[in-house]
């Protein structure tokens, strides 16, 4: 603590990232990165972009990523935001449009990030429970609150609410925003995104950081209403008016235009999901229905934090959450092929069998 | 309006970027970027990070950034944040410092931001006027105050504050933080830096948008005590772990590295600026002392604003300011040589001589 901190400052409680370990080379599957690299059609983007024009600001309202964005999914570009990744997006949506006088609604298991974004803008929050098999139960959703966040899939849950309780929550809150995170959809989701021409309540948001392998050029998207994301447009513009340098531009532009690259590397993250979750079924674990580029597993005998801490001894780094209800699970991101079977050995081991 | 909307950002009175016009190309003296470009060190620096590994997260702590910034100022990692532009990090250091019981101050004329983002926070300012020479008097930021912010040289009068008046304003504001927004210091001015040591109420900000050639690339730094620095992690990891890509980090430690091109690109900078206050003396303007990349000029008997139109038409843009006190001057980017013979020969056209 310290005298010079605003009361704020002082109120906070800081979202802490997956770790990053340096002391040696893990098998890293802690972190929900992609295995594969971006498409070689970004990588040349953004060296063609490295040129004499970085001495100039970048477009503050990225125009040209914004109209690739509209144009790949279908929109118009006022229907689009571009932002530093979606975790800025999501706390600019947080102060753009959730009401301090009322209760923030998201699932008593989620991305923990969201009340770390509540607590920066004074918001007051209420946990919605999932029912026992972790599926998002959208009539405990009460109409008497100050908007509502919902990833899906939900994370680290990795299940997926279909299209139509979307549409339920949307039509039972017309007056309160909606945000669908959708970091994770591209891995077997529906996008919520085609809802947007129905709700001017809807806001969905996407990232590249996860089905186009651009984790580290922190580039998202948010789809909604013109009046929504003007809304975003407004708080961004208070807080820093160029927020996307001018290689995240050119490469974000070339990862929409290339399609065949992204359907490709996700159908392979796919593929070794449903292998890798047959594999762990049959060394006795239970695991949820993903539709992310994860896996959410608990064994029948063994505990999640044991398995956790073997598994770091081994060289293979997953995610362990020590809070209620999933502090049995382990949520395990798909890597290559290789690096699940070096991961399906060493639970073998741990498992004995 | 939007009902959507949150009070606060129905509130807001978000900031306008100088334009960047797309009819026809300007010689571009708007918006105080380097004419020179970045070294070609940086540019080799970001292709050589264009690489597979941008699947991968980018360090959220930059800590190779941060040292390398530490160990050119000679300071320890733990007095360096850095972040997506100087902009973002004064967005920062408003939230994380200043105190919405009292009221801010920072002088009438400056960076039209700073009302900005008071007003994205809640905070009550107070305007201290510079004197009749647009000096910033440093006895007139009363010490009941919940913070101060002073550009230094200030924008966009480009005069300096030496740093014996900053030393009197940090011992007798010991129990407030004061920030030196140092964008321009490169140009003339020496640093506060050093005094981070005796004063721990110091934050000085600084950007490499200006005097490295990189307002593309969006990097800031901020340099204090490690309370403050603290202070800054807690309000950005509350919103954004991840605020700068892979390709800024990799670009900036190269900046930081080729002091030789640093130092070459801004005396040629200077030098350029020096003879073009006298030439425009010449004509019949005032200048002010600038030790800025920028000029702040007023003509004896023409119009400011007629002045600013005329640039426009021949092709030359520079920045107008319709607002009390300096509507009678025009902010003037340093360009290159060449840009600036154009300038002048417009300037000749329109002041008739």
């Amino acid at each position: 603590m310290s005298k010079f901190w605003s009361p704020l400052t002082a109120s906070l409680v800081p979202y802490v990232p997956g770790e990053q370990p340096k002391d040696k080379t893990y098998i890293k599957l802690n972190t929900n990165e992609n295995p594969y690299p971006p498409s070689p059609k970004v990588i040349d983007a953004i060296k063609g972009a490295a040129n004499a024009d970085l001495r100039l600001y970048p477009d503050p309202t990225c125009e040209g990523l914004v109209k690739a964005a509209a144009s790949y999914y279908g929109l118009r570009a006022e229907q689009v935001f571009a932002g530093n990744g979606s975790d800025e997006i999501l706390a600019f949506a947080f102060a753009a449009f959730f009401d301090p006088a009322k209760t923030v609604l998201f699932p008593d298991i989620t991305y923990s990030f969201y009340k770390v974004y509540a607590k920066l803008y004074g918001l007051q929050t209420e946990l919605i429970a999932l029912d026992e098999q972790f599926n998002v139960q959208v009539e405990a959703f009460h109409s008497d609150n100050g908007g509502i966040i919902i990833p899906n899939p939900n994370a680290p849950t990795a299940q997926l609410l279909p299209l139509e309780d979307i549409r339920t929550l949307l039509a039972s809150n017309p007056d309160q925003v909606v945000i669908i995170d959708e970091a994770y959809i591209d891995f077997g989701g529906q996008s919520a995104v085609e809802l947007i021409h129905d709700y001017p309540n809807l806001l969905v948001v996407q990232t590249l950081s996860k089905s186009r392998s651009l984790a580290g050029l922190r580039v998202g998207f948010a789809f909604g209403s013109e009046e929504l994301i003007d809304g975003l447009n407004r708080i961004k513009n208070s807080f820093n008016s160029y927020t996307m340098d001018r290689l995240a531009l050119a490469g974000a532009i070339a990862a929409l235009e290339d399609d065949a690259y992204f359907r490709d590397t996700t159908e392979k993250v796919i593929a070794t999901r449903e292998r890798v979750t047959e594999q762990v079924k049959e060394l006795g674990f239970a695991a949820t229905d993903s539709k992310a580029n994860f896996v959410f597993i608990s064994h029948k005998t063994i505990a999640a934090k044991d398995i956790f801490v073997q598994l770091r001894d081994k060289g293979v780094l997953v995610r362990y959450f020590d809070q209620p209800r999933i502090n049995e699970y382990l949520r395990v991101s798909i890597g290559t092929d290789e690096e699940m079977d070096a991961f399906i050995r060493a639970l073998q081991e741990i498992v004995g069998e």
